[in-house]
């Protein structure tokens, strides 16, 4: 839920003045997204977001958002299209913001995926690899294994806090996967955070694929293995190996996963619980007092780690053979 | 900025099966009104506000708020009209809150109304007033004059934390208005809380009155006087009598205003000044630690009262003599 900036109507309709997009006839701040400040611009030629970019997201990483979008769209992928004013620029300031208008996309998110939607997840993942493989820019990603030690140092003795031993299974953890992370895989764009809420669908068939301000470049079998840990567990921390399989097929019927990333993925699933189970941790500690967000638990990635570091092989996942 | 209660688009699918409006396409929370949470619902026929009521709206007042959209809507003002459900209920219940579900209206607030915007203002003031003369339901105002005293009582000697001298302040100007508060005016419903965030406009003409959640049964220039209050003041805290000529002028061409009225205008717009005043005293002494919103200065309602104060003559608010 956000919307953390004001925009005076007046400021818009001056804004909007420079898009050849018709003229005004609505607009709502809307409750979504954590980082940004996003609202449903209505005119008369259709529907929009206006997001404003406020301080977590870097000014200098705009560019690569915004242009993936761009790149994205213009392959068939379903994700919002930044509108280009009438100067051609998609980059924009609003309200003393960095700003973006893209197209609205019609769907709904679902709160608990059938493993239908996994199937559904798992190809459009795939596309979006594979719409991606020839996006020439590129982004470091921070929350991978170098990124890991600095958010738990950062959490630090405070981990016992949430969990007794937390902090010691943590520190193990870190310790295997900084020593064993895997090299070489295939590399490229990928989504980093697509979990269900980023995630439309229409009748049931995926619909569009929003919020890319994590995407970066990393190994694709990464962003496989953060769509099992979001998509394929239970409320009660079981993982539903119907749903791991409906996905992992749906993304090998578009780009099979080589023997290489299959041999990867029990270790790239514990680094993608590790990320988020350390981004929780640090997010709990740091609730700012009264705050009106409770911030998500980071205790279901331990469970969904302890599952992980359980698993053999990626065949356990529901892997075809 | 609201959105208190979480929607699950599984719950909202089942809501809406109940209704006859298509099916649903798209879903978003939106930050607006600070007593409710408010979505905007998207389906294959058009585009609706469900509204879940949170608690400060009390559910008995539910059937009047609703009863009342309805009612103007079929006398022709723009204004959210209830949309039935194939039992005909309006109020419905969704994530154990009672909740309904209204049309939604296009245009656009303004900030920074002009003199024509007034008018126009106005003009849709008394257009509600006549399309509710024969509303049948009735509904105490619970914050006129009768509900002044709780509110300062409950701000007590904290007041004059705000401002030194406030409590004084207020205390004189309460007991000269319940002393002095006018009687057997012409009453009806009245809308109550109609600033400008609670007006739309397309091509500067008013397109839709919201926000019925303060609608009650009272003197209607009363209501006139909460606007010269809510329209009609600079930023610095000058009355701007051209607003002010353009608001009574509109209202009198729709319904001009007894003799009584008008000597009485001068009084009612104190009761306003007083009255925002108190509530937003109330509000500005019981902000929660670390609170996200800020709330509304009372101090600007002390400004508006002065003026009022040295008003002698309904004429110096722009009525035509």
């Amino acid at each position: 839920m956000a919307v953390y900036t004001d925009v005076a109507p007046v400021e818009l309709e001056a804004f909007l003045s420079g898009y050849d997009i018709g003229s005004l006839t609505s607009f709502h701040g809307i409750a979504e997204g954590v980082e940004n400040s996003n609202f449903l611009v209505q005119t008369t030629t259709g529907s929009y977001i206006l997001t404003l970019y406020e301080k977590r997201v870097r000014r200098e990483d705009l560019p690569f958002f915004v242009g993936l979008m761009q790149h994205l769209a213009a392959r068939g992928l379903s994700c919002p299209e930044p509108v280009a004013a009438r100067s051609g620029a998609i980059l924009a300031e609003v309200a003393g913001r960095p700003a973006a208008m893209v197209t609205f996309l019609p769907g709904v998110s679902v709160r608990r995926p059938t493993a239908h939607h996994c199937a559904e997840l798992g190809r459009g993942l795939a596309q979006l690899h594979l719409a991606g493989a020839d996006f020439p820019l590129k982004r470091a990603n921070a929350l991978s294994v170098a990124g890991w030690r600095p958010l738990f140092e950062a959490a630090g003795a405070a981990a016992d806090t949430v969990a007794p031993g937390l902090s010691g299974a943590v520190a193990a953890e870190l310790a295997v996967l900084e020593a064993n992370w895997p090299q070489d895989l295939p590399s490229g764009v990928i989504h980093a955070d697509l979990f269900p809420d980023n995630a439309f669908f229409l009748d049931d068939q995926l619909s569009g694929i929003i919020d890319f301000y994590f995407a970066c470049t990393d190994f694709l079998a990464y962003d496989v293995a953060i769509c099992l840990n979001a998509w394929c567990f239970e409320a009660d921390g079981a993982y539903n190996v119907t749903k791991g399989r409906a996905l992992l097929a749906g993304y090998e019927a578009v780009r099979p996963l080589s023997e290489d990333e299959k041999a990867a993925l029990p270790r790239l699933a514990r680094g993608a619980a590790l990320r988020f189970l350390l981004t929780r941790l640090v997010d709990w500690l740091n609730v700012p007092e009264g705050a009106l967000v409770r911030p998500k638990d980071p205790l279901e990635y331990l469970k969904k780690l302890r599952f992980h570091q359980a698993v053999e092989r990626a065949q356990d996942y529901g892997l075809a053979a």
